[in-house]
């Protein structure tokens, strides 16, 4: 094996949902949700299916997704990029991740990265022998920490990889937050590469805020981001990065030897659904805001603290009241013992210390599903 | 940009396409046919995304398709794998071949592949920091020169890279030709990586014979493959490796970080293609056999040398008897020139010289097509 990724191991995800499966358990673990997207998204993949758009796609995406892609960002946030020379479609946000940090870094180069952090932003920075520079987000507010991030700055600074909405958190960075992070990328000269697949996912009056967005900022940016949480599609696997076209250039041509294009008939599906009214897009951070608060709900009466989530799919709760000392141990125990799935926070730590009796916890499912899980855990209080 | 990458540039792929798209040329240049393959097939694809499967596929592959792999590999060649730990499905051959190199190489290692070879064998060697050792195919015949490839080996070799049936020459390895590059691995304990991707586009009287099928090479090799080309859905990049445990487990480690998993509604439609009837199989070469013979034979008239491929999509023409001096200048300008796309075979050379006036046509499209593209070519002679 490679021995950069030695340390990794197995992705959680793939290890949780294996148990939840092998166990039946309902599976709050790993993110997506179990109802399908907007109708038109499906219908125009069929569509594509049948109307024979069943060969390669161009390698850095279909002409249209990639105008789809700068029409989305111009709509939602003002911001203006080429789609021939700016925009480049990928395996979902998680290849964009990858190619973006084997284009960028060079051996020895650093990434500053909060922490909790998304499996692969660890493993990818190592395998293009970067090294990573992490500030922690604390339970139960997750707010930034100004001493401990600028601390993780230095002159080896290369990279910021920044998640907003932030997985597994839940938290949308504010824009004094993004301004403090955008002021530090541009005194150490760093990119940053902004994981925003939670873009849409946003509750409450919390609002996402592009970082490419701040003055001075969209020159060192690539913002990433992905049909699958917006559109429910998770296995499609259209993700996309914009950017300057240099760099969009540097990630194309790693990415063309890695897995060339994909997911052709899927492009022209999601075009279509970054083409659909604001009310849809919407309608889907509504939705999901009263799933939050139905698992909220349901964890709170359990006696558990919980960080309320203003974004994603995700709650993190503190277990400790259920007599749990190592929330990993009791996750791999979970499936068989309770029927639920559920991810320890440790899995994105450094130092599992930080986390050590949280839990997430995915309120993307069915109510049925979501008032099934707690019942299951309350079984354990 | 990442520097081992530095003198690749973009996809030869990508250029020639871009170039055909712009001036409406007819494209005999990336190989992906012009009709749709069985409709099984795509029937199971639209069953599967009305039917609710359009979040993550596990990330190693969905169990039905990894055990409709090692089905597959049984039914036809009287492999057995063991479907949940030595078949892992990707994004395509081409992430097979990159997740491949990246966990099978350390820097220095040393990789022997044929040459002309795929672009991105190279590249994924050079990513991964390895060093490529090449044996020449030589026009027209292609045979394997053993004193060259026997001198390719060093004891510094780790893998063996080998495509059969073999694009771009069209030529299907001989039992004796993959005897020698076995015997070769066995000396020096290489692994071998071979991309079978057209394994059922055979035609005549040869055969596909699978390295791994040779006495001793199933526990050393890692056999990659795709549904791309096999049902005529080359952009729905399922594909997937099969071979020892340890290895699967090797490539994984790196792949889950790359895409994670991809094709989610694909899977079980290319599960369902990998169970159809051996006519349907047999029924693809029978119809692509045709084809050959009809571009090869209009190329003859127009005076060219050809080889005649025994299985792919593609067919090498000398374009010398054109005036043509550089293939590689004339193909850049045939889209504008003449409307028909074409790929240089010096594009898959260390060194052009090999293949100065070398053409590589694509013969999987519709015969109207193919009749169309000669004429074109004919006008300029
Ligand atoms: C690619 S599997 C992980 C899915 C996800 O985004 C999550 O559960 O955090
Ligand atoms: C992935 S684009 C290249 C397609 C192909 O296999 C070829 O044309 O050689």
């Amino acid at each position: 094996g490679h021995p950069a990724l030695a340390p990794f191991g197995t992705t959680i995800f793939t290890t949780m949902s294996a148990l939840a499966a092998e166990h039946d358990a309902v599976n709050l673990g790993q993110g997506f949700p179990d109802t399908d997207g907007p109708p038109e998204v499906l219908a125009a993949a069929v569509e594509a299916i049948r109307g024979g758009r069943n060969q390669y796609p161009p390698g850095p995406g279909t002409p249209d997704l990639r105008r789809a892609v700068a029409e989305h960002q111009e709509r939602f946030y003002g911001l203006r990029y080429d789609p021939a020379s700016e925009v480049l479609v990928t395996v979902g946000a998680t290849e964009a991740i990858a190619v973006a940090m084997l284009a960028l870094l060079r051996p020895g180069d650093e990434v500053v990265m909060f922490e909790p952090y998304y499996d692969s932003y660890a493993a990818t920075v190592a395998l293009a022998g970067g090294v990573r520079r992490t500030s922690v987000l604390t339970f139960p507010d997750f707010a930034v920490d100004e001493a401990s991030l600028r601390a993780a700055f230095s002159d080896r600074t290369r990279v910021v990889l920044l998640n907003s909405p932030h997985n597994p958190t839940g938290k949308v960075f504010t824009r004094e937050e993004l301004e403090l992070v955008a002021s530090l990328a541009r005194e150490h000269d760093a990119w940053v590469v902004t994981d925003e697949v939670y873009e849409h996912l946003v509750f409450d009056d919390a609002r996402h805020v592009p970082l490419a967005s701040l003055p001075g900022m969209r020159e060192r940016t690539l913002t990433i981001s992905s049909g699958g949480k917006t559109f429910s599609t998770t296995g499609w696997k259209v993700g996309w990065v914009c950017g300057p076209a240099a760099a969009v250039a540097a990630l194309l041509a790693v990415k063309q030897f890695l897995t060339f294009g994909a997911s052709g008939p899927f492009q022209p599906a999601v075009a279509a659904g970054l083409r659909l009214p604001d009310e849809v897009f919407a309608g889907l951070a509504h939705a999901l805001e009263a799933k939050r608060d139905r698992l909220v709900g349901g964890l709170r009466r359990m006696g558990l603290e919980v960080a309320v989530p203003r974004g994603t799919y995700f709650v993190v709760a503190d277990v400790a009241p259920l007599g749990v000392v190592d929330a990993t141990d009791w996750c791999l125990g979970l499936p068989e013992r309770a029927g639920v799935g559920a991810i320890p926070v440790a899995a994105f730590h450094d130092d599992a210390a930080a986390a050590r009796t949280l839990v997430r916890l995915a309120f993307c499912k069915e109510d049925h599903v979501l008032d099934e899980g707690v019942r299951r855990l309350a079984t354990l209080v």
